[in-house]
């Protein structure tokens, strides 16, 4: 759905980039919608097809509090879940805290709760000393990006075994008979075992769309063999062309109004640095 | 508490900024904890000090769907209010649908709601003509900025009786009985009738030390006559420094997380762009 | 999981009864277990599992706020729809005022929401009508009781073309075109496209089992043929066995405290009439 | 606004009951608006108006999960406190646990919450030993009954320091220097720091009113030396008399559908043991 462009800006800053990139994945409308309401659905919706857990009274820790975590959070804990977070990133960890979440290492919670989740961008963030201290039946799965979250390698050893219960979960299992309830196989669950909803999809294909225009029809000049933000009066397009599906009626600005603040009355009415 | 910093952009946009200055109040914490946190918490301490209203039940229009309205939106929906909003901008309008909001125009709700809260930062959002469709007792106040929001000019005229029924609160009396409940006289509900944490003081004001200490200590020729935003690193310090308040605790990067991730175990964590 | 006992009632009061009978329906355990907190999670699953909807911005109407329109209202509200109510009972409908929905007649909303719910146990609340009205696309579907709450037999005519287009799931196409996706031809969603949790099962079949065996046991006398709501005590046992599985840590009324409030310390801890 | 009815059961046991009395306090309308919604509102305008503290990231314990403590941990809850609860009910506790809360004992939580709110209706549930482990700072308070929640005769000792800091707000000093922040002495929060929305009261008074004119107006016989509940009918009146104040709009059954229910069109629409 458009991947960490983490790996672009090293291309670039390599000197290696040989055309002008736009990236998407950080543009709002991608961020805010495929990830935070996305990721709010689909952690939900994939731990319910692969395990039918009741989320009521579990306890739950997810690893990372960007956007993708906070959906994650926002959903389980409104389902009655109890959520721990784990973060390195101080702010997010504030957010975390004001947002009503305790903030933990790993090892403090890991023997207590019924189901792990990783949403980091990092890799062996579960670590099999994680998983040996894990209880029996617990869940464990990655809701981050590619499959180096869970450290799925460290499992495969003579003296567990692997059982396939169900499409996309397997249990693996310790000597003494504990189960770990591995989903995807340390895979993105909400792309193997959700689906993702086209109104989702509608917005992520028309921003990269307006991407590769815009840098199609851009003026030469204009974008050196760097990396770019998508113009902000475009993510605003693209949100403005979802906003009839809601039935949502925005109010224009006055003359008057516009003048006081200093802007155009057709947008872009954010600076480029606004958070939302 | 900081104030906008749209004045100091268009000074520095017309040459007549004489010292390099930090725009603090758009740095992470001061946005998320000043504005956000602290406004979820403050509409309804200002509102309940004031009127006594039962949130539970209550029609309520917010005008603007930035971190002001957010917050005091996240509240009031919290608390059983029914809660619509106004907006110019289609990005935080869409943002508004995907967190339950029906996103209006003023006059479509305006005679139905019993509270009216501006957070826009804008001027003249609330009129003469909205204040006359007002159904009796609608309460009307201000969390955005400075006093312009809600055009309280327009109220002193001959016919219509003002009566201070308690500090900061009038009741504007029409012809035919109707009162419209008005707030602090349009001024910031936040300020007037609320009090800020210390928690939210403390933020602000380590924040604000912090960036006079940057500009003070940096090299000749690090900042010009220009407005910046406070380095990262920094806004990081802030948070760090309050977690312990929370009991929350950091996980710390491993060298190989921190290679793979090309980041300082230090930070910072995010790029400058990034939204929290 | 039980099955609405008015039939129960209606049999004795005929004098048809020819047994006791344990209304194990009505059980706290059995209504907010079942009832409540089940179909808070069985709403969202069956949901997605048939139409991959988005719920974040999607206006709904719930047939219902008993403890299973309360269990989908909840769920719902907190993953951003825009949720309305129909209510018979001025007593249910003042609730869902103070839990922030509008409560409004069904005809009211019925062209503007996206997805129909019926949790009322009555029969025809949907009626062609209504569904005549609605918009193309509206999701329609039935979690209260049996196959009588949405009119589906009106819908079996010659003008209307139906077209199945998933395992529980019907495409119903107007003449000009609209199509109502309707779930599991009306019966209960969430038994035909949703799981039951081992945790509301084991619930369930505990009440059950206490029941029969309280008649069993029971001297001669106490029970006549009549209906009988479990006896709190047992409700409280059932609720004791499955706290272990949260972790959960009850605190022991002291002798002392125990005589204040005239209580057993070993329960049962509420009247008959509480309502938890 | 009604008080314990306990003791009238108790007289009524007792044979020392000399007129008929209707437990007003155990009407659905009574409970839910006085108790349950009232206080989500109040304990947190009881709050602030003593303390000024911010919820966001504060740690609560809540004793006692009826219908007060109920409205008390959904609105910290929702501003971001992190709560943990204390029971003696097993059913109660396990609605804790569904609503997303740790179910723990006093002890267990003492030393690092926050703040400490009573809603038992029991006596000396925090005791001086509780007191003695609190951290500084901690704020106690009792939304129950009465002013026997919390064991105040215990801090009257020389050792310790009370130094009255704002009306109905004492610091309770330790030899080290810890202060425990003590409100309204140990009485009820919601009726010494805080206001009752005229709803509420219009609610109450209705329902009072109600039952005078039904004990009254009753046939000779109807009513013996005994405590009853409010017959349900009146109950749904009351809250029929509320639902215009929110512009609610009732649904009527058709004659079909009371005929299917076995209901009068009017109501009463559900058992006298509906838990609502």
């Amino acid at each position: 759905m458009g991947g960490k462009p983490i790996w672009l800006y090293q291309l670039s800053k390599a000197g290696k980039l040989c055309v002008p990139a736009m990236n998407v994945n950080d543009s709002v409308t991608k961020q805010k919608f495929d990830n935070l309401y996305c990721c709010r659905e689909s952690i939900l919706d994939g731990l319910k097809r692969t395990t039918d857990v009741m989320f009521g009274g579990k306890q739950v820790v997810v690893c990372g509090y960007g956007e993708v975590g906070k959906g994650c959070c926002a959903a389980l804990k409104a389902l009655g879940a109890i959520v721990y977070i784990t973060e390195i990133d101080p702010i997010c960890a504030l957010q975390a805290c004001m947002d009503g979440f305790r903030v933990v290492k790993l090892n403090e919670v890991i023997r207590q709760v019924d189901v792990v989740i990783t949403c980091t961008g990092n890799k062996n963030v579960v670590t099999r000393e994680h998983l040996d201290r894990m209880k029996n039946s617990c869940i464990v799965c990655n809701m981050g990006h590619s499959n180096t979250e869970i450290d799925v390698t460290s499992l495969r050893t003579p003296e567990l075994t692997w059982e396939r219960v169900r499409s996309q979960v397997d249990h693996v299992i310790w000597p003494d008979g504990k189960r770990v309830v591995l989903l995807a196989e340390g895979r993105l669950l909400n792309l193997s075992c959700s689906t993702v909803p086209t109104f989702v999809l509608s917005i992520t294909a028309t921003t990269q769309a307006l991407a590769l225009i815009e840098l199609y029809n851009a003026p030469e000049g204009r974008y050196k063999q760097d990396v770019y933000l998508l113009p902000k009066k475009m993510d605003e397009y693209v949100a403005s062309l979802h906003l009839p599906s809601f039935d949502a009626h925005l109010t224009e600005l006055t003359d008057d109004q516009a003048k006081y603040l200093g802007l155009n009355k057709n947008g872009p009415f954010k600076p480029n640095y606004y958070r939302y």
